[in-house]
């Protein structure tokens, strides 16, 4: 006998769950549509050699990898007997572990079919090795939305419109928007004789969320960085404060530098526009150390943290992206700028759950149980029930004749709002004993009159 | 650089895909609702335990196996290099082959938190290692709804009238709806002395459909049984014809089996219903040599052919199901019988397109397109766009001042009905020229105006 759990970080979901989490969902859904983004699906697992390379290596140790099907030691020697040569002999699949990917995937694959510049959502499950915690699991739904084909930083504040569109409907008010460009940060390692070690700096930078400072600055000495340019990095990055000073400050820090002016100019614009247009929910964050920790992002960046002022133990990121230049180039198709965003579906659910800004659920959408008095009248009850059903009155019979109490109390727990009875003396009368549950009042009806009231219900 | 491929038997869906896909999922849902089913999830790999010895030899060859994270090998003896004793130690985790095992697993695990007869229904992937073909991909969602912890056959009946309701509701007239039961099939294994190979025998007429009856027949001796044997049990199955004749010339076969009289008392009520009311779009056929290919059926089982007047180039099932009595007994829950039943997504999708049975498919939703006149007014373009949305328009802007006739292009190749030029002349008269891409018809209005007329639309 075998004990039913879970594999680690995954998690079952019964209907009132997943009433809420498609509430969400949906909103995301209504709202990505609302924007112009149109759906693609993409597998579940792509071939390896598709994901690998994509993501860094934090990333990449983070893969799940399928096993060959039949003898998936066919091809391997006896000196292929260790994890780093053994694992591309035996594995030739893996679970996504982004839409960003399998997206620039699907893109360079059907080119010739889509328009340019090419916008599309996708709603889809990724899987990640992580180590379980509050918010973070295994497997998990990412709400994404790209659009590819244009360098035009108009995208970037339709991101941030979305964004803001999104948390309104939601009513989630006061989340905080950061935004920062990769530019800035090149610039900062062109600055400091370190452009080597781009991916070590925005993947450490990427942990001040979780880590503190202390340990990012060890780690970035444990990647090759020497203590002064640690001390450098982390000097600008103090200097953050609001978007306007950060713009005057950086300007000065990188007068000489092209790729750094650039980034300023890009910010420069996105401030230029909400200093007019106000976001009404959210607050817009200009954020020197923000750096997401995925290996392909190029421009703009974006990071949405919860409101401020709720203390929820968590302080992660319920939504992210950002621009990539050079995604479809691995797969052959060049120019292709990208940018795109990423919801967080659980880490949404715990926040509106927090702050109980769940719609109420409904548990069970049955509206009617027939009693069953015996199986002299299991047909007719069959009967009955599909007739209601063709009515569009969502209903269901006790498949047994078991005690009336037990029957009853099977509609209790299930939230069903009217029970039916059905015996002898009904079926002699062609009539109905229909029950209302909440008020308990009791009535005989004929077909019409029990179709008229649970039509109105 | 990488060629952009996907997996073998997997496949990228786009919008319009999407929407045919939906139409069919959503079909299936209303009428589980109605039937009063509600949904539940589970994730979409189960621990290696919790999956196998489950599906028999030939399932269990197919299920995809996911490497262990980090060090595989940690627990690797230098004899363990072999297929059949490696396996277990580099994997823990396999993706679902089905929904009916977790399912069986969910229901053991949240004994305390349901009520019985517990009904769910739950719509998601499942993957198989098989050899890809029409209608058979190595990812595919199964839609699934199962009752269980009551052995009443109303259920059954109940199963039948639902998948009628859904074909109904398709306007996919003609199905076969196949019926037998496992325990007709053991009876006739009891009669033969051959009990010990029940789950070869179902295995081999699974493959009635797909293979000719000489291989199956082979493939029965290479099983271990005699050639008496088969040619017995093929007389039997040759009988087959109408309800009421195989009822009568099984009832003298099985005069003294128990197994074998509870099966026809079984196919008799079904029968004795369905002589009374008639399934309108489908037919029902009690077919002998039906056996289904899946170890844990032990009562009725059912098999969904498409209509027999159309030549589909296949003969596949797109809806299965079955009662199984000990499903949950291998997670520690006894007495707990369950029936359930499963569309194939995928071929009814065939189906469907090949019938022209989809209603007309909207590929974008996207109502109005604001052209692109340069940067001084890229600022407008988002806050009209944003205003349209805020009305509920779904709307987008181009985001590159280029050519007219490149805009427009983008508008028609995406079906947009209206495009919207805002320019010098517009921004000074705060006016806007719409011009319906349809008609070709241009007009100026104001913004009330423009939202009257798009609002209509």
């Amino acid at each position: 006998m075998q004990k039913p759990i879970l594999p680690k970080g995954t998690r079952d979901f019964n209907s009132e769950e997943l009433y809420k989490r498609n509430y969400i969902i949906n909103t995301i859904k209504d709202n990505f549509s609302k924007f112009g983004f149109n759906p693609i699906e993409t597998p579940s697992f792509e071939r390896s050699e598709t994901l690998l390379g994509k993501y860094g290596d934090d990333g990449e140790r983070l893969i799940f990898k399928i096993l060959k099907s039949g003898n998936y030691l066919k091809d391997v020697d006896d000196n292929d007997f260790q994890v780093s040569s053994l694992t591309s002999k035996i594995v030739d699949k893996a679970l996504r572990y982004d839409l960003t990917v399998p997206f620039a995937r699907y893109v360079v694959q059907n080119q010739n079919d889509i328009t340019i510049p090419y916008k599309r959502y996708q709603i889809q499950k990724v899987w990640r090795a992580d180590r379980p915690q509050k918010g973070r699991y295994r497997e998990f739904i990412q709400c994404d939305a790209d659009v590819i084909g244009s360098k035009s930083l108009m995208q970037e504040l339709d991101f941030i419109s979305l964004f803001e569109s999104v948390f309104s409907d939601l009513k989630l008010d006061g989340c905080r928007i950061k935004i920062n460009s990769r530019k800035i940060l090149l610039a900062i390692c062109e600055l400091f004789n370190c452009k080597d070690k781009f991916s070590i700096l925005t993947n450490q930078l990427d942990k001040l969320d979780k880590l503190d400072r202390n340990s990012v600055k060890e780690n970035l000495l444990g990647g090759g960085f020497d203590s002064k340019t640690v001390t450098d990095i982390f000097n600008i990055i103090d200097l953050s404060s609001n978007f306007n000073q950060n713009l005057e400050e950086l300007k000065s820090i990188f007068k000489s530098s092209n790729i750094g002016s650039e980034g300023l100019s890009d910010m420069e614009y996105i401030y230029s526009y909400f200093s007019k247009n106000n976001l009404s929910k959210s607050e817009l964050i200009f954020d020197i150390g923000l750096a997401r920790g995925i290996d392909y992002y190029t421009g703009l960046i974006f990071e949405v943290l919860p409101p401020d002022n709720i203390s929820l133990g968590w302080n992660n990121s319920i939504a992210g992206g950002g621009r990539y230049d050079n995604l479809t180039e691995m797969f052959g198709l060049k120019n292709m700028s990208g940018v795109g965003i990423s919801f967080g579906l659980d880490r949404l659910y715990l926040l509106l759950d927090e702050l109980n800004l769940f719609p109420p659920a409904s548990v069970n959408s049955v509206k009617l149980l027939l009693l069953n008095f015996g199986n002299n009248f299991s047909y007719d009850l069959i009967e009955i029930t599909n007739l209601l059903r063709s009515n569009n009155i969502n209903s269901e019979f006790y498949p047994d004749p078991i005690s009336l109490k037990k029957q009853l109390n099977y509609a209790n727990k299930n939230q069903i709002p009217y029970v039916l009875f059905y015996g002898e003396e009904e079926k002699e009368k062609k009539s109905f004993n229909l029950k209302d549950m909440s008020t308990g009042k009791q009535q005989i009806v004929n077909i019409e009159q029990l179709l008229k009231i649970l039509r109105k219900k």
